[in-house]
This record gives structure tokens, sequence and C-alpha cells, in this order.
């Protein structure tokens, strides 16, 4: 399983056989099952995670009282609350398992002895950020841009398969829509 | 001038006297006029834009005509429009000089040479665009827990020196508001 992060390395960085059988023991591996919580709201955010197969979700409880969904991540994808991690925090966030997921998990002591040891990790992070910081840029654009129908309408012509994928209450969550508003949006469409 | 993008270096990376000679051959400098477009929306998207001093901002011209401002960079802050920067793509994007501005700037074929012939850029970037991505992630969450309102009321109290220093027209344009709408705001406040 652990393949999958080796090749995700190789797209960005020169890693050998070898120097990834290090790196990998920097990380741990967990089995969440489904609606697992892997940091609640509230707690020290001590950890970066990995996706190796499955599907998260960021959220927290907005002043109404329901889930605010922010993120999802999906296979090679990391996701952490990265403010609170990085200055070693409490997060706001919530982090769960959407389905069962296998997840690689690094705490920040360890992720920075990582980067000391293996410079070239560094280009393999920045890599991650620098795409991350430009998917973030394009969804600030697209919250200024379009209503939360057209943004729904966009995602279901251009991630068919990740709308199937994820639960409707949770796309509802994501988007700031009741479940029962979606599912009328929904018989528009069809 | 360069010496404030040494420093800034020195923050996240050691680099020597002579490599700091090297790096800065990477880069070119540009003094820019007040409201003076170093990239217009359509362009390609060539560079990527550090402020040595002034101030940049990041806008685009929205459904109903008008100027939806997304960002701003102060001094040692980067900016580009990061993902047709990455693809080397036409940007939807402007980038302005709010104050006369000195900038540095560089192509990304330079900064890719500028990291294979330093490597320790890498650690550089991977900070600077870390820390661009957990303020974007942070940017998300403001937008769907505040109003416009009370973002407002917020900056007012968290950066009351940058409030000063950007004509209330941009910030106007950075919320969403009309100009007229942002002083009857303020005069509540008052």
């Amino acid at each position: 399983m652990s393949d999958i992060f080796k090749k995700h390395i190789a797209k960005f960085a020169q890693v050998t056989d070898d120097e990834f059988q290090h790196i990998i023991t920097f990380f741990n591996t967990k089995e969440a099952g489904r609606k697992e919580n892997l940091l609640e709201q509230g707690q020290l955010c001590r950890h970066h995670y990995f996706v190796l197969q499955g599907l998260l979700r960021k959220f927290y409880i907005n002043e109404k009282g329901t889930e605010q969904t922010t993120e999802f991540a999906i296979e090679t994808w990391w996701l952490t609350d990265n403010y609170a991690y990085e200055n070693q925090m409490d997060t706001e966030f919530c982090i769960q398992a959407v389905e069962k997921s296998t997840i690689l998990y690094i705490t920040l002591e360890k992720q920075q002895k990582l980067l000391e040891e293996f410079p070239v990790m560094e280009r393999y992070f920045r890599f991650v950020y620098q795409r991350a910081y430009a998917a973030a840029q394009k969804r600030i654009k697209f919250l200024f841009s379009f209503s939360k129908e057209e943004f729904y309408f966009q995602a279901v012509r251009n991630h068919p398969e990740f709308i199937q994928r994820v639960p409707q209450y949770l796309i509802a969550s994501y988007l700031g829509f009741t479940p029962e508003y979606l599912s009328e949006i929904r018989k528009r469409i069809s």
C-alpha cells in the first residue's frame, strides 16, 4: 500500500528504493472506519494526513450548529488544519473518514526531521504545498464568482465520479445547502 | 533594496553571501508606478512577483463588470496567479501596484533553474507556499463563517495599519461592497 506514496513522491522528486525505505519509517499507518474522526474540534492538531486509499473530509460546526465541510481529500491528497499544525495549536476543525480509509500520518517534529535528513523531500513538499495553494486560490475565486447552485452544476460537469462517490448530504455540507435543497436542485437538473 | 529579499530567505534557509549574489541574478527588478498594471486579464502569466517595497493587488472583473480584489501583497509577500503561472496559461486576473512599488520578478523557467542550481531554495519556497496555503485555508473558513460586515470589523481590529494604508475603495473591492456601503458601515463604527 505504501507504494502509492512512493509513486506520488516519484512524480516530483528522485528518491531511491533505499531512501524510501528510510523515509517511510517517519510515518505511521492507520485504518480508519467510515465516519471515524481522526481529529476533533478543540484538540491539538498533531498530524498531517496522506490518503493511501479512501476519502477524508474536514469540517467545522458553524454558528447555526451545522457541519460546514471545507475540504475533501481523496487518494494521494494531504490533509490537515495547516495553520494549527504548523503552530501546534488546537484546531477549530474536525477531520473524519467519509469511507473506510487507509492513511499515512506524520507529526510536525518527525516531518521536520525527515526534511533535515532527506533534503530531497523539500522538493516533494514544495510541490505539494504549491499545488494545494494554487487550488485554494482557484477555490477563493469560485467562492466569489459563482452562486452555490452554479458551483454544484460545475462540480457535476467537471467531477462527475467525485459527485457520485460522496454522499449527497456531504456535498450539501460542502456547498452550505440543506440536504433537502440539494435534492430539489438535483430534480431540476434531471 | 535586494537586502530585503536576502533577509527573507534567511528566515527559512541558510544561504551564504556568495550564493545570494548568484541567486539574485535569476531575478529582475521593476519600479511600478501607482495603479500600474504588471499583468492584465487575458495575458500569459509569465511572472512570479516578490514585493520589496510597496503594495500590489490581484483582481478580476466580475459578471457585474466591477473589480473583485482577491488578494493584496505587501513587503516580502509573493504574488501571482499561481495556477496560470505553473501551467503557463493566460490569466483571468489583473495584478496592479496600489502604491509606487519596487518588485523582484522571475519567470517559471528561471525559477526552475534556480531550484536546480540551488536546492536550498526548495526549502525557502516550500515555506513560502506552505504559509501561503495555510493563509488561504484560513481565508476560505472566513468566507464561510463571517458576513462581509463582520469580516471588515475583524480586519479593522486585527490589521488596523493595513486598513489605514489601503484606499477605502479597494477595501470595498476586496469585501465585495460598493464604496458607498463601506462608508455607511464605517459611520456605524465611529
